[in-house]
């Protein structure tokens, strides 16, 4: 069983990455540019974006994508800040793939949209696996998670472009090794981008925004 | 590409059921009590096996089995403790399946072992669709994850017989409305049982070690 199990698997995985390029093809025939955030359930992605979003309102126009395996709370949270979102239920599956999202981007005026954020699956293990088509991988992880989880999940924190450490709030409450979680993060991904931040009080927001506009104007040529 | 998808999906389940049964009817023979214990990254798994052992320690013999796709942190953390442990890396699968739990169990003397407590691979989603074969399958969930989880994983909630809401010292520092998230895990689930505890300061556990003891010893006949 385990033999044939993983020759489907990889088929899957073939077929996926090639819409994931003909999603970014997409993307870049509007000049859109398009981000893939990812954590664990909890770490705080929903309240990181809609903090990220705050920030950027003024700049770009935005939509964005929730993918969940129940429930439209999320989409529900960045429509009520003015940003139009689809929500995509995958009914159990444990991550969004390029074949979801390409289902979604017709439900979106992609031409009018400099920025789409994608919420993917809280899942620290499946949606590393799978491409959508984004031109930024972006990983929260947050405090309670612990500071061991970039040993113990390497394929996500190899595949993304920059981490967020989130919930810094809470450090005074927890015995987490910044500098621990940062070796285990440069070793399996080095000069990766890494801020601390929390969504709650809005602290470490500044350096990660600035960041995050550089990466969004040189693709949109305003940098 | 879907619908086959799905078929060899539930193919693997049917095959994964009946080697769950065997694995149970194989404790059952050397009258084994299973638990598996189910949580998001970071929600204190480790750490509230560790206190649930150091409190059942003296009444019974017990071993462990952890699953992680990486890593022999956890099993190491049981060793230290004098529990023998067997670690099953998953090389990047999501869950712990009844075929995995199975080639490991010959490393484990069961005969001699009242109790083996298996801790799944983090992850609140995959999880949920694979029986191992336990006798109680637990979930843990953690405040900082937030009071929404029951309502967006509801399949995790619906299959386990116990939820723990593990860091409830962090609840003076976090939004988080426990009437909410019971309430969803009451209306998935209705009359499970429910702790509320800390691993990192004890609070709660005198109630749920209680009620645990209870279901070892109405299995091993000492109740």
């Amino acid at each position: 069983m385990g033999t044939r199990t993983i020759s489907v698997v990889e088929n899957i995985l073939d077929a996926n990455d090639r819409i994931a390029q003909a999603n970014q093809e997409l993307f870049d025939s509007t000049k859109t540019f398009a981000i893939n955030f990812m954590a664990s359930p909890g770490a705080g992605k929903t309240s990181v974006i809609l903090r990220t979003v705050q920030y950027l309102n003024s700049r770009y126009r935005m939509a964005g994508v929730d993918g969940d395996v129940a429930t439209t709370i999320d989409a529900d949270r960045m429509a009520a800040i003015g940003i139009p979102a689809v929500q995509i239920n995958t009914g159990g599956t444990c991550h969004l793939d390029a074949v979801m999202l390409s289902g979604a981007l017709p439900k979106i005026e992609l031409s009018e949209v400099d920025l789409l954020i994608i919420e993917n699956v809280g899942n620290l293990i499946c949606p590393a696996s799978f491409k959508l088509g984004s031109h930024l991988d972006v990983l929260i992880a947050s405090v309670p998670e612990g500071d061991d989880k970039p040993y113990k999940y390497p394929k996500m924190y190899r595949g993304v472009k920059a981490t967020l450490l989130n919930k810094i709030d809470l450090l005074p409450y927890l015995d987490f090794d910044v500098e621990y979680f940062r070796k285990g993060v440069e070793v399996l991904n080095p000069g990766l981008a890494f801020f601390q931040i929390s969504a709650k009080t809005g602290d470490g927001f500044e350096a990660y925004i600035d960041w995050l506009r550089n990466q969004i104007d040189v693709y949109l040529e305003r940098a």
